[in-house]
């Protein structure tokens, strides 16, 4: 049998684009020779639809288009993930459902079993699990089609999911003869060898082969990163598709060949990949082409503006400089020059009279007390004004440019440089901003040297070094990495041999900028745990180590 | 048998406060004569915790604290919430518990079956529910047991939950003699007479008494409003405990009496008293103790100006006028009124000086282009910067003062007037703010009558008027509770008789301002269906009605 894993970009709710790009791709598996093409998990509404799916009109709408779409392909069997209706009479209202048809008809149903509710998932608001795993007769092969979650269970392999059932393992006691799962699994940087490694575990266990076609796209704060693949019995990789793009590859269940599409080779490539789709998606389903960001002269700035240009073009992308009083000569001349390298229009708005007017304006409230971080916040807020008029204006997004660490320990002003529409780096920490700058810089400078050599410093007053009041940020980012990653205790993380003292200011220091966090723009996700939606907190509360 | 309803407000996390609290209402529960002291759903660490439930350390700690509170109490049992491990070596880690204790012994260990997972409820996240119901015997009675949620599934009364089990009749099929709940039950305007409602359907349908113990507190944007109640056979209420203070009474379920104390007689009331009590709680776990907001003279910022001050005293409430070119005169006379009204300082920074800045800063780059709500969002966004400003100086927390209905269709400024980090009246409808303006009014006409009656504006351009902008707000109220509350199709909604138009301007309106919702402060929910956590849309998606 021969088959096509599409990997293709679904737009939440946007049903007629999403059955004709079904179709489209269904007309090339059959030019191609397939017998069956796959689609992702809830390829016909989009993943994830959240309380979309809590609404009548949405699931009416769903349901019509997967009628649709039934009626249009003909001349291959398609396998593609959509959602259905409970008829049970109990539990939720709708399933997480895998559809095979053919022909105008549909030959099963299969619904998910494991619904994930953790981190950015809450199957569990929505969908009634599946009950049973039956493998489903088709061109003489007995196929196990699984959605997602449903092959993250086995104990050998995830002892803390501790799932009760694993319907990989039911299906193979049924005689499967291949595997086949749909997926909407987002991207982290160490996602891709997660896969590959469940995939190749379940295949020699089983001596299947197993294909698992994912989607592809962004959607607000996830990227799907595709890179959908399979392996023969042996745990071979025998097809392969790109990553961060859609993509057909076809696999021949009979010879075990398929086809193999490069994918990227360095964790800073694929990162990279990922914030330029996350953007360029995010923008376009905005219904907006152009963005807006400001330009310090500091890495943070210099990346997530080299990354927007590569996303969006040159054209359309805005750098303002805007100078404070403790503006340094040579973060001027760092951001003219990183604007000139990457072509893009940049404007010079100087701060200081305005800041000079608030502070004319505060003097009297002012009076009894010294300078403090308010004067530094009222810079940054200043900024954030003139970047959110310049988007009222001219309708353009606006990046913010912080990163993980810096939202991490609240090194941040909200509504100053947390202001934005896509905070594009927020969910990379300050030392994999470096990396990823080195990265940008490689084939061509585009980064001035000296930005990714100097000192960090928010320069809101004289001298200013952020080293002054955070630990050093490889020190910084290897505890937040226990902490909120990992999830490890901050005693833990001490009898790793890190400084009590500086372990227990970095806790602190998280734990006191949740306010901020919950205000903070969305941003796409590269880590196994970002901030936002996949990491709910009490803002309140009386819990506090030491 | 003697029991005791004791109604309290824990601080999520910190155990030796919650702890002692419960000694100390034992130890009253004890003096009342009573057998049976009954404390809140996860009581011993507070709720909801969130993802502090994914550390292990906040875990071990719980656990730990169960345990000092056993040894601690003598002489009276105790049932309380907390958490408890899963031992069965499948599933979520932890049970949502009530213990039952006497003495230093454990009677009995409850888990939760049933586990919302819909609106704020994320409960199948972390907890694994219990398998079965076996009612407790104690004092030669079977007490049946339940948590919150177990008493809400009955296809009698809530058709839509569909839970596949009904603990409650599980138990009084086994000849459960007395039924106790515990609970941490939201408030809203429509919940306390959906409790009584369930409670007496369930006595009257097992002919046994039902006693309902609820905290109380306003966590982030939850409130818990108390009101811990019981009712006979006959579904009669014989105890009713204070809503939105901690209290204490006491039920004799041989002689059928109980102690009944005063609950809120209106809405208004209600919703005010709940305001008053999340404001206090969120700025105390915040560690803060005095607030600010911008006074415009307008009914939102006159309301809460009046509640802060009567939750916090008015010693402890800053107003700030920032008037504009565009304000009027009336409006300043207004504010100043109220201001003297309350007794509250009350400080004028003039925005017209750093508006003229900003524009002057901007000009060139808006050259081509003429005034707009640009210019508007710049005033707002000053605005926001001041406040932030005296906050950050001086440690206030910033009250935003938007009512639901501008957060609805987007009627607001990102980082301008949706500034803050507690949003009180952003659940509030803008008919309910006028309601509860009037209800705050009755006694002493706390804010001046023309900000009752004049036209609402946002006085950010020449002449401005919310009417030339939006429906008229009793319209639009009546489509956003439609549309939101009920999540009602449009199409139905116009079925009911709405204009068309104005139902899918409405609709375009909430959908289109989805990324301003994503970074506004949270707000205490007091309608059935809240903005925030309790409700999850994309951002980024192609689904339109109409």
């Amino acid at each position: 049998m021969k088959i096509a894993l599409a990997q293709f970009n679904p737009t939440i709710g946007d049903f007629n684009y999403n059955i004709a790009q079904i179709v489209s791709l269904s007309h090339k598996a059959i030019e191609a020779g397939c017998d069956l093409v796959v689609f992702p998990e809830l390829a016909v509404c989009g993943y994830p639809p959240l309380d979309l799916l809590e609404r009548r009109e949405f699931i009416e709408d769903s349901l019509q288009a997967v009628d649709r779409l039934i009626s249009k392909v003909r001349g291959i069997a398609v396998l593609c993930g959509c959602v259905s209706r409970n008829t049970s009479g109990v539990g939720k209202p709708i399933h997480n459902t895998a559809i095979l048809f053919e022909d105008g008809k549909v030959l099963a149903r299969v619904y998910k079993r494991l619904l994930p509710s953790y981190d950015i998932f809450d199957e569990t608001r929505y969908f009634e699990p599946g009950t049973k795993s039956v493998p489903v007769p088709f061109k003489g092969l007995l196929v196990g089609i699984t959605i997602c979650e449903d092959i993250w269970s086995d104990a050998d392999l995830f002892p803390e999911h501790n799932y009760p059932v694993n319907p990989v393992d039911e299906l193979a006691r049924q005689g499967t003869d291949v595997f086949i799962t749909i997926n909407a699994s987002p991207f982290d940087t160490e996602k891709a060898s997660h896969r590959y490694h469940i995939l190749r575990h379940h295949a020699t266990k089983y001596h299947r082969p197993f294909l698992y076609g994912n989607a592809v796209g962004g959607q607000d704060c996830v990227i799907f990163d595709g890179a959908s693949m399979a392996v023969d019995p042996a745990g071979r990789l025998i097809a392969q598709a790109k990553d961060f793009a859609e993509d057909l590859v076809t696999i021949d269940t009979d010879t075990m060949q398929g086809e193999r599409h490069p994918v990227s080779a360095l964790r800073e490539e694929a990162v990279v990949k990922a914030l330029k789709l996350g953007l360029k998606d995010y923008a376009a389903r905005c219904g907006l082409d152009r963005v807006v960001l400001g330009l310090s002269g500091g890495v943070d700035s210099s990346v997530t503006a080299v990354i927007a240009a590569q996303s969006l073009g040159s054209e359309n992308v805005l750098g303002v400089l805007m100078p404070s009083p403790y503006t340094s000569r040579q973060s001027i001349d760092d951001a003219e020059a990183l604007a000139r390298n990457l072509g893009i229009e940049a404007v010079t708005l100087p701060i200081s009279n305005i800041f000079d007017v608030y502070l004319e304006i505060l003097k009297e409230v002012f009076s009894k007390r010294g300078p403090d971080v308010t004067e530094e916040n009222i810079q940054a807020r200043i900024r954030g004004n003139l970047l959110m008029a310049i988007s009222n204006k001219f309708g353009y997004l606006v990046l913010s440019t912080g990163n993980k660490t810096e939202l991490a320990v609240g090194y941040c002003t909200l509504y100053g440089d947390l202001s934005g529409g896509f905070a594009l780096i927020s969910d990379l920490p300050k030392t994999m901003v470096y990396e990823v700058a080195r990265y940008l810089n490689a084939e061509r400078k585009l980064i001035p040297e000296q930005v990714l050599t100097k000192a960090p410093s928010a320069e809101l007053k004289p001298g200013q070094k952020d080293q002054d009041y955070l630990p050093p940020y490889d020190l910084l980012d290897s505890i937040l990495k226990r902490y909120l990653e990992q999830n490890i205790a901050p005693e833990q993380i001490i009898a790793e041999g890190f400084d009590p003292e500086i372990v227990y200011r970095t806790v602190h220091m998280v734990d006191r900028s949740e306010y901020k966090r919950h205000q903070a723009p969305l941003g796409p996700r590269v880590t196994s745990r970002a901030f936002g939606y996949g990491r709910r907190y009490p803002i309140a509360h009386g819990y506090q180590k030491e």
